[in-house]
């Protein structure tokens, strides 16, 4: 029996998973623990949601376009539901039904595993896990910075460095006024946010084309983006990240624009520097989002984004900076003597205790084999319980790696071997 | 719009769920951390899988009649599939998958969320999570003790003492031995081993009909549970955690037989002492199902338990032992001068670089208020750039507790931070 097609299977180490790169368990749990450190340096706290939701909290966000998109179904019960496809309707749901017990503004994060089902899209991933941050209670651009500047970390965080990668960051305000400057009329804006934010993909001639359609020219806008020039509220961002040393990680580019319709101010998407990968991460500001999402309940101007790790680990794998997930046991316990199974058994409880992590053949084994063992495990240390010179249980202890050994008294190995379990000797 | 029935909202602090019990996304990843530091100590290593898989993963284990307790649907693509109710079965399907790459023990762990959906149980949860702990590969009571061991500690771990809880072992195979040499049939095995499991809630004269009906004696089963004569296996057990230190957190009782049909040697249940609550944890060997699942591609003993997160809560909850979660920032940089704001961002970058967690005032605030923010959000220190007597910049840091004061000069704020946010002084 086969996973289904379009999921990740997650073992300790990474192996082969037909069209889906391998990310082991314990390496998304390395990114995972990242994300949450500079969460937390930032002043972001944690929150989760049901994977799963009412459909109509996407729909009404979306449209009913977005359905096609969704891993949607109707329930026991009859309702039409959906596996997550993104954060933001559930953060909006939370916040609004209990909005009062939290001071704005509010700092959250989450990493949900989300989902979609595009059923043309053959070999395509179905789910992903992302890193959703988001600031809700602040119009002013200090909070988008405050954004951008977690997200600059994240990157960071995980070993990519202003040589690897950008954030390019735009205005859908300055946008929405070129549109509105030229003649644009507002129901054609999403029109005219489709066109530009495709201009990168579609042809020449496409581009110009979708363009004419909502009353714009291809030339001027091409103008507008190559003067690039920055909205005060671009500016004040540019100058907030500046103060904090971080303006070689940024870069005002207004190709950027967001496909979405709900983005009302700055909105910014992460690139690797040499364009070798989609977006690592986008967002933006959504003012209006939470009121339309929690029916008017609530009205809180609102920002965020979302960095998937798909092709975070694409990225870092062609940089070379994927950490290894070797097994690093601390202490492997040689039992040599079956006698002796008992006491070792003991020892091994109590090296646990102190934080030790410990393992042992579980049944009797030759020494040799216990000691293979104990190199495929990573085992810093191999110990084992020995009868003293006078008879009085003492314990062996091999540094793995120098092959140096000792032997103290049963009752100095736990604090021999505490703290000293991981260095070199 | 609601959360769907039966789900959870997991806030950074507990907030009132309805007919749920709050735990908060903080609390929450306090015990993964728990239960990930255990597993870890005991060398078992991290895996994951879908949470979507295909149907017939779980029909192939227990027959079609579990369909009625499944988050099951059928996808845009036609595929019958299930939100996973257990872990187990996605084990198995890995392992089979690539268990040449893995040497035998295997001992894994994960942490899932599973779904069910009984459409008459009104107001249950349809979700949870659980610590998934497996060995495969090893036939020996050795395994079974290291497994249960791994339960003891993992319950030690959030507080938990011997006089909270026991964990309640039994065997699988004792019981099928007695119901052989009662003349009972293989085919009516499985209704035995139900008809005991669910002795403690029947009334006596249920059990006595079901017991009849396998033919059975209801004097027998009872005198056979009173007399709780250990099986060799079960002694082995025993011995082992006593050679541990951890006899008083084990009691043989063979009230446990585990409803499921696959178990086949020794089965347990943790539970707490006073009765109060269902069981905490259950699991034990499953040496047939491998094979099973893996439609005999993998053929391994192997053993398992899953521990629940909504029991332990109550759990917890009732003997006040659920950590609290209150926001802990390490410092509040108050800027009290916003001509100060941008060298005020640049040591609050610093400050992030070096560990601490750090938030601000994103807009220009009233001192008093910003010492009030600082206080709700817990921090430790509040910090202020300041001029100094001779005009350079300054910090003054604050303990917030104590209310002490002492300005350093800002190139030494960070190495005074550093190391002493989180003590009393």
């Amino acid at each position: 029996m086969d996973r289904l097609p379009g999921f990740r299977d997650f073992y300790p180490e990474p192996v082969p998973l037909g069209d889906h790169l391998a990310w082991s368990a314990e390496a998304r749990g390395w990114l995972f623990e990242k994300w949450r450190d500079v969460a937390r340096r930032y002043g972001f706290r944690e929150y989760d949601g049901p994977p799963l939701e009412a459909l109509e909290l996407y729909t009404t966000k979306s449209g009913e376009e977005i359905v096609g998109q969704l891993y949607n179904f109707v329930d026991k019960g009859e309702r039409a539901v959906a596996l997550r496809p993104e954060m933001t309707p559930t953060l909006a749901r939370m916040v609004a039904a209990h909005q009062r017990a939290y001071k704005k503004p509010i700092k959250w994060f989450a990493i949900p595993q989300l989902f979609r089902y595009e059923r043309q899209q053959k070999g395509r991933l179905r789910e992903h896990f992302q890193f959703n941050a988001d600031i809700l209670g602040t119009a002013e651009p200090a909070a988008d910075a405050e954004l951008i500047a977690l997200l600059i970390d994240a990157l960071r965080a995980v070993g990519l460095t202003a040589a690897d990668f950008v954030v390019r960051i735009s205005s859908r305000q300055a946008w929405q006024r070129f549109f509105e400057a030229h003649g644009g009329v507002p129901e054609q804006a999403y029109a005219f946010y489709q066109a530009v934010d495709k201009m990168g993909r579609d042809a020449p001639e496409v581009t110009r084309q979708k363009l004419a359609a909502v009353g714009m020219s291809a030339d001027t806008v091409k103008a507008f983006i190559e003067e690039s020039r920055p909205t005060p509220e671009l500016q004040a961002v540019l100058d907030d990240l500046a103060a904090r040393g971080l303006s070689a990680y940024v870069a005002v580019d207004y190709h950027i624009i967001r496909g979405l319709a709900y983005y009302t101010g700055i909105v910014f998407e992460a690139f690797d520097r040499q364009g070798q990968f989609r977006a690592l991460a986008g967002g933006g500001r959504y003012d209006n989002l939470v009121r339309l999402l929690s029916e008017g309940q609530a009205d809180l101007p609102a920002l965020g984004f979302g960095m998937g790790d798909v092709v975070l680990l694409e990225l870092l794998k062609a940089r070379g900076q994927l950490p290894t997930t070797q097994p690093a046991l601390g202490v492997f316990c040689l039992i040599e003597d079956e006698g002796l199974r008992a006491d070792s058994l003991r020892l091994i409880q109590d090296l646990r205790e102190a934080g030790l992590s410990v393992d042992y053949p579980l049944t009797p084994t030759k020494p040799d084999k216990q000691l293979k063992r104990a190199l495929e495990l990573g085992a810093t240390r191999a110990v084992a319980l020995v009868r003293g010179p006078t008879g009085a249980p003492a314990v062996r202890i091999k540094n793995v790696q120098s092959r140096e050994q000792t032997i103290v008294p049963l009752a100095d190995a736990v604090g021999a071997l505490v703290g000293r379990a991981s260095g070199p000797d």
